[in-house]
């Protein structure tokens, strides 16, 4: 039997992450390690040594597919930013001991950004006291914000959900023939991959999204209202998609402008919550039109019931490569999705050090939006559209999307 | 050929009226009607003449199936109220003289109570004129809040999007470990019949929901805050589904405690909405507790990729039975589902008099829930769970559900 391995998952869920652990489990077993753990909320719960046997949750294929199919994070997540090794070495070596104690060769981590940094600074950490284990990062986002990764698992689902959704919204929004503005906010701090998913509703079937706000471009809650007061003049209803994170050009976020309390997490991120319900409000008072507001919120994504196969196969697929990768030695480094092409779409996998990823951001480049930063180009599409193809059905059971989880 | 119908969509759209749209349409055709024309937006359009010939725009079969799975009402809607003819006789006469110009042998109307309402109206005036014109009532609303009818067209299929989201937000919300408040608005002004269907989301795959707040229980803000209190003392996350119709005892929603503005609609209705982010923001003040509200806003009413394909069937054996009905002579009546038996889960049609329907509201009987008024009983969920089996896969095209839409 050779050592163990064991696997984390960190930051916020999304619905295709327990199919990146169900390839990091599969790929570590079918490649000869002992014990496969799961660490019970990320690094947090490690510290606290707080592991599982997966083999014990996962006793047969069934489970795996079920797995496959439960959006969030089997394992449960945190938020924790690890210190670094040198202004607290006490952590490093309480980690350490818990993963010698349980005898591990490799230790996988799947999320986002954060979950990056804190893989980069375990390699390092290992690579300065001589340890051999072997750290991989199993990228995650719905926010599609990581660099080098062509884009990110998670992603592909959640911006087939806002597809749909939009859809159907734009179709509702429109029954009354009434003057209506429909505010819809979807996710992303500082990134628009997601809102400008909104733009892939547009179709021969549908009118599609009238104005798309992203954090990328600096926001002018004037400039706004005009837009729409001039979109009112031809069409009754006007349906936009909003980044919660759109910021004023003085750096404050617009949902600041609201009365709300914003708490602040350990990685320093401000609550974001209100733009859509701010800027709904203020178009009724200075237009005197009906408004709604509409936050997507968490159904984003955890919207198990509609995942991209596409998304679903490649999260899997990149947590088996980390395996690959890691039992053939290498470690600091992430699994990266490489598109091969887009026509037909064909993408692999590729390994980068960590120190191109971690902390760092990737935002939507604004030469995929039309001249007044109000809808995404061709160019845009044409990058998102193979992401969302084809459908994995949930295992539905009477009437319901059957899941799989962990009772503790 | 012999004469023509019409027939219009009123009130809320929901996933499955275009389905009652399509039975009365084909039954129409099957049965002999010369044109078979829509009402653009109701009654309101129909005062304006806006009507169109259905067969221009559903040419083929699949146009009719794309029509049964398309969400939203595809003629268009209106919350107009018919006057009394005693009290404004020019409008009906306009109205009957647009239909003999029309050639109108048989009048549909797809709705809910006050969609009903119209419908009685007409028939008496019809009686009162000697009019030959058939008016028949087609029974559509999620909230499945009319009288007579075991359950309405539309409650299925949203009950089904409510107990998938549910299952969901649960996961999504324990993934942290942490202390967590998660309230959850649904849909539902006066009856709790949708806030009953988070209930569904329990089994032995799920937790469920650790609260439900239903209108029809007088609401207390402190005995709300303290029941969350006593449940986060052995749970972290708490997960609570809340109509936004909740009531003070002193008969104000709970909603007007917050401070938004708030619309009345032409019927007097008031529009609701900040329940759960009231709710969530006493509880974070009160308890110290982070705390998440989830809006499922339109979405709960529109999710045509998520419906219950025996809420379609029945939807368009409704719309069938109506034009039955109406050709064999009916008039001023709706056809209501009725229950055979539950298991096996066996449902036919019935006519009742309008009059027993119009204005009314059914109400959820709290027998059907627990002593302290925060659970559904089984009682409910055996109810319940016939109307949200199968599923009516969308017509994914490129990743995304397939519609059909008037432009105009």
């Amino acid at each position: 039997m050779g050592k163990n391995a064991i696997v984390g998952q960190s930051g916020g869920p999304t619905s295709v992450i327990n199919a990146s652990l169900a390839g990091v489990y599969e790929s570590c077993k079918n490649r000869g390690a002992g014990i496969v753990y799961g660490m019970c909320n990320g690094v947090a719960g490690l510290l606290k040594k707080e592991v599982v046997d997966l083999s014990t949750l996962l006793s047969d294929d069934l489970e795996i597919e079920l797995l496959k199919r439960t959006p969030s994070s089997f394992l449960g997540s945190c938020r924790y930013k690890l210190p670094d090794w040198q202004a607290d070495e006490a952590t490093y070596e309480k980690l350490f001991d818990i993963l010698k104690e349980l005898d591990i060769g490799w230790f996988f981590y799947i999320g986002g950004n954060d979950s990056m940094d804190t893989i980069g600074k375990l390699a390092d950490y290992g690579a300065h006291v001589g340890s051999d284990i072997r750290f991989m990062g199993v990228p995650k986002t719905i926010d599609n914000d990581l660099m080098i990764t062509d884009h990110t698992p998670g992603y592909g689902s959640a911006a087939k959900y806002i597809g749909v959704v939009m859809k159907e919204i734009i179709r509702d929004a429109t029954v009354y023939g009434t003057k209506y503005v429909t505010v819809v906010e979807i996710m992303g701090r500082n990134a628009g991959w997601l809102t400008a998913a909104a733009a892939l509703a547009k179709g021969p079937d549908s009118e599609g999204v009238d104005m798309i706000c992203l954090p990328e471009v600096p926001f002018n809650v004037d400039r706004f209202v005009e837009k729409v007061r001039v979109m009112q003049e031809t069409k009754a209803s006007i349906v936009i998609a909003v980044s919660e994170g759109v910021k004023l050009e003085d750096g404050r976020y617009v949902c600041e402008l609201a009365d709300d309390v914003h708490a602040v997490d350990a990685f320093g991120h401000k609550s974001l919550t209100g733009t859509a319900r701010f800027l709904a409000n203020t178009v009724a008072r200075k237009l005197d039109t009906k408004t709604r507001c509409i936050e997507l919120s968490t159904l984003q994504r955890c919207a198990g019931h509609l995942t991209s196969r596409t998304d679903i196969t490649e999260a899997y697929q990149v947590g088996g490569a980390a395996a690959k990768a890691a039992f053939e030695g290498h470690t600091g480094e992430m699994v990266a999705l490489k598109r091969i092409s887009n026509n037909p779409y064909q993408c692999t996998t590729e390994l980068h050090p960590i120190s191109e990823v971690a902390n760092l951001e990737k935002k939507v480049p604004l030469s995929w939006m039309n001249e007044n930063h109000t809808q995404m180009t061709q160019e845009f599409l044409d990058y998102a559209r193979p992401l969302i193809q084809a459908e994995l059905t949930p295992i539905y059971i009477a009437g319901l999307p059957h899941h799989i989880y962990m009772k503790r």
